[in-house]
């Protein structure tokens, strides 16, 4: 339960917005494997802030080090214990918010749950814990990878605007997009109007689309631990996100089952496929060989640069204005933290169907 | 991993579908609970096949027996063990599919993974394993009951016609449907619907709504297993269901953070409550105090009775044509079960933050 | 926590000594294994009360019946249910204990823990639960031999008496002693203390040593769960268990460092073994491929049919005398369990060993 | 499995004996809790090396560093983080040990089981790993504390010397020994006895007793996760320990059911007590309100400074003379980790036993 994923690869983490550092350990990461600190570095930059005039403008060097589990850059198989400093942590952000319960935030809920919280940008709320994850991840997606699965993911929709259907998605060009949308027409797009939202001081949601390629067939259990269940939980895991679909998700249930089924076929040297990919990839909680996809919405981000109403801890009605640095709109960033608890998942999975005698 | 659910309150399930008898094993059971049997039946009927002439026809008496964890009608604190037995196994039903990968169910994953399947109506991948489920949560929901706890749902869409936006449940006369529907409109629509889709052999697939009254603020844990994530791994893991989402979801997607956040206010008893609750009761994956409701998407029923394309155990394609009894539509008989997975979801967190010192 | 043991190989018992029933749910069980129902039966045999004069005369069938997880005779990966039934339950065996707390009973601990409990015959406490450790036991041991892993164990001590330093087992006899002693000279005096205890309405202690052959080097965890350390939970998790040690154990601790260590050596095939096997084949908490062999100590039987000072449930000092059937001393059936635990235990490490990339 | 232990209550510990720093995550530790950190540094002092002439003389500052889930002195419920700086390394002490198998240590089996292993001082195996479990134990003493529950412990026997039986234990003194003897006439004979075994690079082992005193009745899980079981893996999960005995142990299987039974009494004010503890405080796998004692049995250390034959990894027989700095005997440094799995355990139990309705 709670700061601890996975069931043979784990990932625990600590640490709050404005406290010294943030971290993990990985338990359970299979030894000998040769680590590319460049690669996991690279994925933080992606999830980093202040990584272009869309994302907030924190100014954090996200700079991982490594204490323990690695010797001359291999794996040892024991705990990896990382960390990131905390840089950029100004007093006067929180100042105003000890006694004050943002709306949306979870400084209400955590008071309720614990009685007391490091109120100090959203603490252990803060989303900054998910940089741990992507650290996780990023080890996770090179194993997968050394056994040719990939995962890759883009900004599908942001406020009413997304990908029609059947529309492409140009995957070469979804990482130098800064909004990474999908394609060039969705990106031209999201970029006004995340740019239109922080002028407005507002903020804006979305969905991700994640897709899984290379996943063999029969990883997943059957019934509670379901490949897309434990998915499902990964990604509402991740803040902010309120909700999750496999394969034809929510539209899929405006088809009937003669549309939605998915015929096999065989190709001529015993390939087995599917002539459709409604089940995306997940049969009775199991992969079948096809590719794995999903997608992940996320809500508007809670802090907004506009008057709210709100109540303070002793419960007076306020009126609280934010101030400071803000995410206009999250999705950009959501990316490399959605595939990074993608890669554990799929990666636990894949080890735990090792362990068949 | 697998057969079991839950930390505290935990269900682990086992059955066939064509095996002799389907129960399972509730450990963690709070002690000195006076246990309603006729709750536990009641639920049970709301599931059966052959309730109505919109489910599957099989004919199960789905009687529950206990052999444990129960002394002069009180729990013990020991485990429960629970039997249900099966009755109307007929060997016509499944004697085509030995050789048959059926499309979209799990014959070809179970196969993948384990190298061997009791191919016998589905076997373990049917959803009668979900009676378990069923059992188990009716014990919860009496739990959480006697704690102001209540959970109720019902069928929000079907195909391609759902509730309006603001149009009224009318929680009075859900149960009195035979399709479950939110209220008198949609029930007349949906058992048009399913029955013409039972006519042509085709399956539909919908959507569940459920809520989650009373409960308290507090209950989650902060970072990968929020109160909603859970319950998210919970829903997915219900057989046919390929999305969740909590409170707005994906269609709070689409709002500005300034209409999406939910604004505090406090009565003059200084109650806190949201003017809004587009939260959907969960805040940072702790519980508020609103009412906690989510939605699950069901993909039509994988079973039709039209020919379909198709392959043998040994790669050769095939055309399937399925007989006997089956699903138009799950919805129905999936509302006791999504209350089921909830109820011990929601008893598990309950009993967690009792544990606090 | 409590009713399920293992990680990947789980075992879930539940039943109550004069319930209808006993049984569990393996889950994780590898499948297509041929399993072969007589081997199961045979070591339930070896637990079973009345096999002689030395043990309870309580008449009990200990048939066990399978429900799922098995088709055509093989393990398909999903949870095999199985259960014993209760034919021997005597009303007259517990009627006066329902407001007495036997010494050195679970009764008063069990009312402190759950504030009510099933009587009748210890309940959930009765040694009658590990009838169905043993059933897991004889499955995971089957798999294990299938390795080239054996577990085999004897009765070392009873009462005052014991296996001398350096005295030979004769492992062939062994089970040919209705005690399971050592070898000859111990069956023969530890038949007649056993009967004379009976006699006596007394009863006797003993340890069990066991030891685990074949077993290759890599398997368990360096920290906490270390290979004997979670085999130690094992064996102290048996009714009655008061003591584990592992290689040279606590006699271990009066050699000098320069005795104790096992001097590594290497043949002319590059086998390595060490000279000596002090460390009981565990070095680190991980195998090194030498016998792995550990002792157990169990407490004489708390029933005993002599006149105890004790207290009724309201706390009133009373006399009490036992009556009935009971085991004056309970090594001869501990072999069986003992066994089984430690089969689980590795079968489990050797499983998870298997999840390396 | 592997470097978590606990439930409800969980330590997660990462580090190498030479690796820049080891350290831990507390998960589950109660919030609002307000910490004594001299406390937390008075145990670290207690394990540390160079401490007195009888023990290791590397010296480390073992200073401990916090870094997440405290607030204002107070936790708030969220992981704590800690970290311990390694400042003692020197690379000569283990340059010569990367190809050779040190006897009865860990290097072999973590080569079979990681194929990989950092040699430097032992690396993950090092005991150095133990005084996370200090910083987690000296945390969860301080909230048993706060409940009345104490746990206390000496060095029984070192060597061939030990407590008589009835012999008292001078537990106002036991501290003040650099041996942490039971009494006066046991530390004159362990410090004359670890002197000549580290003037002559030998090294001793012995028994460690500890109590934990004012435990409620009523923690503990019947079956599996008996309290005596968890607490045996606990301790036995501890380097070098090799044995573990609950109450009477291993000596009471010597004694009849007639005279190890605790016999139940009550006093004028109604309060339960046994006339005896054989049991050692628990029944049934659960604790019934009277001191809970075990004992536990220490392996003379692995590190002497004598020649050994051992083999290299390209197993070629060798002459292998280890140098620099042991532990003639590692008791008087076992004595605050035992304490610390063991509050570790218990306090575990007593949140689990909060968690009731």
């Amino acid at each position: 339960m709670s700061n601890t994923f996975g069931t043979l690869f784990k990932i625990t983490t600590y640490g709050e917005s404005h406290g010294s550092q943030i971290g993990g350990i990985i338990d359970g990461c299979p030894s000998n494997v040769e680590l590319s600190y460049d690669e996991i570095q690279k994925e933080l930059e992606r999830r980093k802030p202040g990584q272009s005039n869309l994302v907030s403008q924190r100014k954090e060097a996200d700079l991982v080090e490594y204490h323990s589990g690695i010797f001359e850059g291999r794996t040892t198989g024991t705990p990896i214990h990382f960390s990131i400093q905390n840089t950029n942590q100004k007093s006067k952000d929180y100042g105003n918010i000890r006694e004050i319960y943002r709306p949306s935030h979870a400084d209400y809920t955590y008071d309720k749950k614990y009685g007391i919280r490091d109120f100090r940008g959203g603490g252990r709320s803060s989303a900054r814990e998910t940089a741990c994850r992507v650290v996780a991840g990023a080890i996770a997606k090179q194993i997968l990878e050394s056994k040719g699965i990939q995962i890759r993911s883009c900004v599908k929709t942001v406020h009413t605007n997304g990908l029609y259907k059947d529309e492409v998605i140009d995957w070469i060009k979804v990482e130098s997009f800064k909004t990474r949308a999908a394609n060039e027409r969705l990106h031209q797009i999201f970029e006004a109007d995340i740019l239109k939202a922080k002028k407005e001081g507002d903020s804006l949601g979305g969905q991700v689309y994640c897709e899984v390629l290379g996943l063999p067939a029969g990883l997943g259990e059957p019934v509670f631990d379901k490949l897309h269940a434990r998915l499902g939980a990964a990604i509402l895991g991740i803040n902010a996100c309120k909700g999750f679909e496999i394969g034809s998700g929510f539209e899929g249930t405006k088809l009937k089952g003669s549309e939605h089924n998915d015929p096999f076929t065989v190709d001529e040297y015993k390939n087995v496929s599917t002539k459709t990919n409604y089940s995306g990839g997940v049969q009775g909680g199991i992969s079948n060989g096809q590719t794995l996809y999903f997608s992940a919405a996320f809500k508007p981000t809670a802090t907004i640069i506009q008057k709210q109403e709100s109540i303070t801890s002793d419960s007076q009605g306020i009126v609280y204005l934010a101030q400071g640095r803000h995410d206009p709109c999250i999705l950009p960033r959501a990316i490399p933290i959605v595939e990074a608890m993608a890669a554990i998942t799929v990666l636990d999975f894949y080890l735990l169907h090792q362990s068949r005698v």
